[in-house]
């Protein structure tokens, strides 16, 4: 048995259920997957599930289990109404304890990306931060004080779901203008659609399938000088730095970090995010916030979020007990 | 001597400084106030103040200092360009310190008002919420997890900065489209002078000399039936609700408190506030969020508020201690 003491983190996707073993020190000592299939019913999901964790359990020292899935509730430890999985409702915790008595918790993975940056990436020794995933949506975590806000129901930090355009964009949540219709991978191919439509500039994306045109595309373009293409970047990059100005009266962060597909454009994005952010800020906050790439390796985040999560977990027990 | 424990709350307002001796249930024992005089030399203004003081602390037994101010910074203990008083920069503690050797602390009237609410008032019991205090301009004290949020800086919860409408209304900050330009005694102002312009709507406010024009006379027609005195309560609270329906993504918190001048016009205002708020917001949040008005007396918040910030800090002491 490998006497390392380790934490069990669990990222359940819409495709896949990915499962790593980290320790303290964010170092990942064995990682594997499941196919998630939502399909199936949540009793067997489970039961393959620890089938492969239980050959972990007999081989290392696993203090805990943390876990990142879609509308989490870390309150009540269950997902709720999961828009890319078949399960309507599934208490979590009620399934773990099937199988063990491991302390457990779950949150969102933009969160657990919050907490895996302030324990092993950008924002280590940072007790005020935003972490912004910039992926097909735009998800956040929002760190106070050292903590994790999740608000009086657990659902706080949706940040891709404040409106940014009175009567905007159509967003999948039912209403109208929100951010991550804007800044996000889904956002900037709409902003593409539209320069499309309003303007004359000559772009090789106008020649493409438009149902083809992803993000990685539109990099790609703007790269190669595709005036429509940086454009869109500028315009996306507008709308969250401005966006972001905002959160800076609410909250007073020391960094904002960006993680995700479009984070992955460098200052493609950042530049814009940092020019209209400062710009349009308080006079008081200006010039003292950091904008950051995550310092999380991408294909690792899932399982280094959902670990951290319970590492803080244990911690703030400990710290309890001690009292 | 009176053995009740107490704690001194001191609000350094631009025209007086109001103080009183406060117990832990909130019973103001002892209040006075002397003329803040700012144009005065710094020194001579706390010479003053603990001439009074001094006086206290004789007869009762004092445990610490909760002073609230505007432009307080709360990590240094220091006041900083304060846009009502004469001094540039002072630092309160160092003052203090020339006179007693009691805990002290300082945080900005809206925060302290937050603070008071909590122990004292109508956020008694919450952990998560929002204190947004309607006066001249828009305050906001955040509350997560049962402690206020600072941020980075000391400076966190300015929602009265939240830019709601780009190119809107010049604000006193130099920038356009602040909510509190909207949403405060001064912003139902402005937005009655819009409507006179705007409209042809009968109003017997089109008689009056428009620096005479308060708050209080809106509201006063607004209840006389006066259609465009209610139409600016109903814009008042639709862009407040608006926001806050916004800044329920970021936080998730329990309630919303209103506080303060506008804050007394009753349904006027709440009742166009929670309706906009709650058919803005993102389905999860629906039908949880409470608007509540203050449950504090509007003559004593700044007293209380700035004793709850000291009660507070003891009571986080004690629990180190314990640790």
């Amino acid at each position: 048995m490998d006497h390392n003491k380790t934490v069990l983190g669990i990222d359940i996707g819409g495709t896949n259920t990915v499962f790593g073993l980290v320790t303290e020190s964010g170092e990942i000592v064995q990682k594997d997957k499941i196919k998630t299939n939502s399909s199936d019913n949540v009793d067997l999901f489970f039961e393959r599930l620890f089938q492969k964790l239980n050959d972990l359990f007999d081989r290392y020292e696993v203090l805990g289990i943390g876990i990142g899935a879609p509308n989490a509730n870390y309150y009540k430890t269950t997902i709720e109404y999961p828009p890319n999985l078949c399960w309507d409702y599934v208490d979590v915790k009620a399934h773990i304890r099937k199988y063990t008595e491991l302390p457990c918790a779950l949150t969102n993975d933009a969160n657990a990306a919050a907490l895996g940056e302030m324990l092993f990436g950008a924002a280590k020794g940072m007790k005020n931060f935003i972490e912004i995933t910039l992926g097909t949506g735009l998800g956040s975590g929002i760190v106070v004080d050292g903590k994790l806000v999740y608000g009086h129901d657990g659902f706080a930090g949706e940040i891709g779901h404040v409106i940014v355009k009175e009567n905007g964009r159509e967003c999948g949540c039912g209403r109208k203008g929100c951010l991550e219709t804007y800044a996000s991978a889904s956002g900037i191919r709409r902003t593409v659609a539209e320069l499309i439509g309003s303007t004359i500039t000559k772009s090789k994306l106008r020649e493409m399938d438009f149902n083809k045109v992803s993000a990685e595309m539109i990099y790609q373009a703007a790269v190669d000088g595709d005036e429509l293409a940086n454009k869109a970047f500028q315009i996306t990059g507008e709308i969250l730095g401005k966006t972001l100005s905002n959160s800076m009266a609410y909250l007073s962060p020391e960094a904002i970090i960006l993680f995700g597909g479009l984070a992955n454009a460098g200052d493609l994005i950042f530049d814009p995010v940092k020019s209209y952010m400062e710009e349009n800020m308080l006079n008081i906050f200006k010039n003292k916030v950091k904008v950051l790439p995550s310092g999380l390796p991408e294909s690792d985040t899932a399982v280094l979020g959902s670990a951290a999560l319970i590492w803080e977990e244990l911690k703030m027990q400990n710290a309890e007990e001690v009292k």
